[in-house]
């Protein structure tokens, strides 16, 4: 890959699935950070209502080039 | 949260994917626990027949309010 | 499960999810292994491409009986 | 210690630091469990609000005997 | 393996070995717990007197079925 | 909770114990940071001066709502 | 030790022991691969039924020099 | 902080908090051992006497620089 | 337990199995260390001879009471 | 220490060893950041061209003060 | 990086540095192995004779892309 | 091996190179430990002055003979 990398945390919400709490996540950081390579998934969590699962929550490590 | 909370271990299965699994595991466990506010995914496995995966089973931590 | 198993790690990746991505890893793996049995997941991680999730990639280890 | 134990996991809270909290989830405990022995402290966060620390909360593992 | 399993985590102890006092746990959950299905070792650890062991330790985590 | 969320690390430092180490770590963290909403903790360490704990040292992840 | 190792991961089963797992994952492997100098224990689990344990099932992973 | 140093690791218990149990610790070791620089928090557990905390126990890691 | 301890980590050699690797290891330091109390197994290996276990290795760490 | 201090993740690479990849992430990072106080090593991997280790990559997690 | 990529795990060992060891087990690796593309450092280890470090010891997870 | 071994943990300080303070933690060991066998890398951190490395910290595991 060369070159320097910087790494954030994000978590993304999505009650459908991990998947798609992960683009969420990643659609949403596009919006201030530029270069995004690779993401790492960190955790897999979520939220219950009356008995059913009402949100899957993922936290991604982002990957992105910084600007020499 | 505030309160008092209590954590089980539920292993989910699904022939389609690591959410659905999740989500059988939860609406099982409601059918004997009340007040269940959160799940923590602990481990993702899952069984091989014929060459191909044929079922997906993800551990969950489910976190429930005890009542006081 | 009685007899001897030997565990491989392969990465399986997918445009569309997790679950894809294992399910791809196994059907690769099928046409060299024989026997799988079952597989857990080690690893989830992705690429990233102009803003947005390009890729899953998925590392299952794999365990497959031995013929004796 | 001889004998055979079960552990359960509560997480207790409190507003003023992990040892009251610890404190909390046995107290609370106590009220359904008996021969507690010894509990280990699993996982330590909190809640955050309007910028500063509203709530302790610790999950802690409880070991007690079973009676035979 | 198909449909939904509930873990528990049970220490079981004994004079002799790692193996025996898997076996005593197991046993003794099976007072109370049934459909179990398979057991994963999370600690060993044991006591000691007068300069030898004393006790094995052994805390395992047992998976069960669910009766739907 | 969702919507997207950021994590970042603060480290804590207090003479008195590890919750004001993290109250601390909060509080600084407040001045740049605004809608935060957990912590959890990654680390404790501390200093030690002249035979004694001269500080505790809280190593917290700090998780934010992004702003939309 | 000097030279070049492969490690591979084998999971031995026994009704016994874990020892006895071990000591048959390695006599198998024995019938395949050459120069084996080491193991190291990464899982312990085992198999349920009726109430008691079954089999006990040990994942190693084995060193081997590779012959240059 | 450049030189050698050692690590011993040490368990402090307090009826207190698991700061106290730190700081007792430290102040122990300091008894037998000099240059004392830092300590690392390894496991936090206690004991449970008629179903509230008895004691506090905090396992820590206490770096100290060897004299040239 | 109430006093202080500390932990030394002591690995004990068998060709039979790891509950016999774990009582050489505490019985061998009880030639030199006083007041023990308990052992955590913290790792497995062993070597092989001739494409057989010939001997189980076990690290534990021991912990024992401080003379005040 | 005492005082805040923040803590970034940055990967650096080089093509010659690891300790040259941290010196490399070092140097980036002290570009936008000031008052860097300490690395801890997170992760180490590389790249392989024609078989051969063309890159090596570690994740440094950097902490920093933050001016009060 | 699609496609399906395996995992092998290799020892590499060398007097001089972890570096030094890592390249030893990747080239020795692709006498047998295609389409490497990347490498994980699982473990550090080394030997000591005389007091002094004789040997560095490098365990790499290596992945190629199995050829469809 | 066969044998009883005893484990201490080091921190070696250099200004080069992780490799190059394993060696200094080996040597200085090495004045008061006879029966040195062996190392396992715990913990690689480090010091930044001026925005650049100014030393490699290297936390490792010695194990050596205990003299029967």
């Amino acid at each position: 890959m060369s070159g320097i990398y910087k790494k954030i945390e994000v978590v993304g919400t999505s009650p459908t699935s991990f998947a798609e709490a992960v683009k969420i996540a990643v659609k949403e950081a596009s919006k201030t950070v530029r270069h995004m390579s690779w993401f790492e998934v960190v955790e897999q969590r979520g939220a219950i209502k009356d008995g059913a699962v009402s949100e899957f929550q993922v936290t991604v490590r982002i990957g992105f080039k910084l600007e020499g």
